[in-house]
């Protein structure tokens, strides 16, 4: 989806159109969710008419997709240096994501709906989301093992089933906060953290 | 939705009829899923018309609805006295329960898309989900509570936390298995299990 080179002209053009209409799209429905957003409301923002968003994504599923795709690249490039350096193990980060999420109900309900959607091998995000979950696993995996390693993370725990677990508590978290908003998702991976760090020793521990 | 006195007469009748085409509902769903199932495959299994079957449940979202208040009382039901008392930590009870609907991808596959779509109030299925959620962190709350009493659960951890982990843990594996069906989810939820266990002292312990 991306490239390497710098593209000009034309079809310069036609990616930074994308990126705005995709930037309104974001906004639209993180708002609104899915059911509560329009095309022609996004259309509008950008001055295009609905057929004319529709020449560059074609049908209202396919922005669906690609709004939860560019999601998760904000979500990674919007860390600071010094955030990255802050965040120290993959239950870090996740709290950090929920903690984010937790002020886009809208978009967090269409990640909920595309993606039990998308569990249908026929569907159009189906590659979209076996992938990133296959890529997902393993970057949380590497870095709970790293943690294992300095002794920070519990080394009698298969830290693949620790990294399916983190991803299968974010997913399963989302449902529960749109069902009662009062649910502390961000709180709530913090305990699962908490049980994941190797074995307390706390006393020893400086500046606990 | 259920009576304290026996129904008689044509009530009762309605009644067995409606249980028939649940479990017959239960069964087609279970191998072929929402979309891969049809409404006339199960009126035919019980030898009534389409209109026939509607009439029992007014539409397919209220059959849907009901296979899956179905399936959950069939899981406790299911249990034997001796499974009961075998079962020692909600953490085990949801291993077992995850075990039984990896043989029912179907059922899996409805739970999945209908709890996404019930996360919407306006659905017809969110008060049930929201009572289901709050009823389960209820439950297995206070068995944790009572695990963390007798020593058999971390007291350093939340109860409430825990218990919306586990049914976060729940839901969020399904997805994952859907995406690849090689994830063992049952082994996965072991490992949540193991994480929530009191300070090991494991050398003590007799049958270990």
């Amino acid at each position: 989806m991306t490239t390497q080179r710098k593209p000009r002209g034309p079809y310069r053009k036609g990616i930074q159109r994308r990126e705005q209409i995709l930037d309104a799209a974001l906004e639209v429905f993180s708002r609104h969710g899915d059911r509560g957003s329009s095309l022609q409301e996004i259309a509008d923002r950008v001055g295009l008419s609905l057929p004319g968003l529709l020449h560059y994504f074609g049908s209202r599923e396919e922005l669906l997709l690609a709004v939860i795709e560019r999601r998760d690249v904000l979500d990674t490039e919007s860390r600071t240096v010094k955030e990255e350096a802050e965040v120290r193990s993959p239950g870090e980060a996740v709290v950090r994501t929920v903690r984010h999420n937790m002020e886009q109900p809208g978009l967090v309900k269409l990640f909920v709906a595309l993606s039990a959607a998308a569990t249908e091998p026929a569907h159009h995000a189906h590659g979209f989301f076996t992938d990133r979950y296959r890529d997902l696993v393993l970057t949380i995996r590497k870095g709970l093992e790293s943690g294992q390693e300095n002794g920070e993370i519990r080394a009698d725990a298969n830290a693949e089933h620790m990294a399916r677990l983190l991803l299968a508590i974010s997913d399963g978290l989302q449902i529960q906060w749109l069902m009662d908003p009062s649910v502390d998702m961000a709180a709530i991976v913090e305990t699962f953290n908490l049980l994941c760090q190797a074995a307390p020793d706390r006393e020893s521990e400086p500046g606990r």
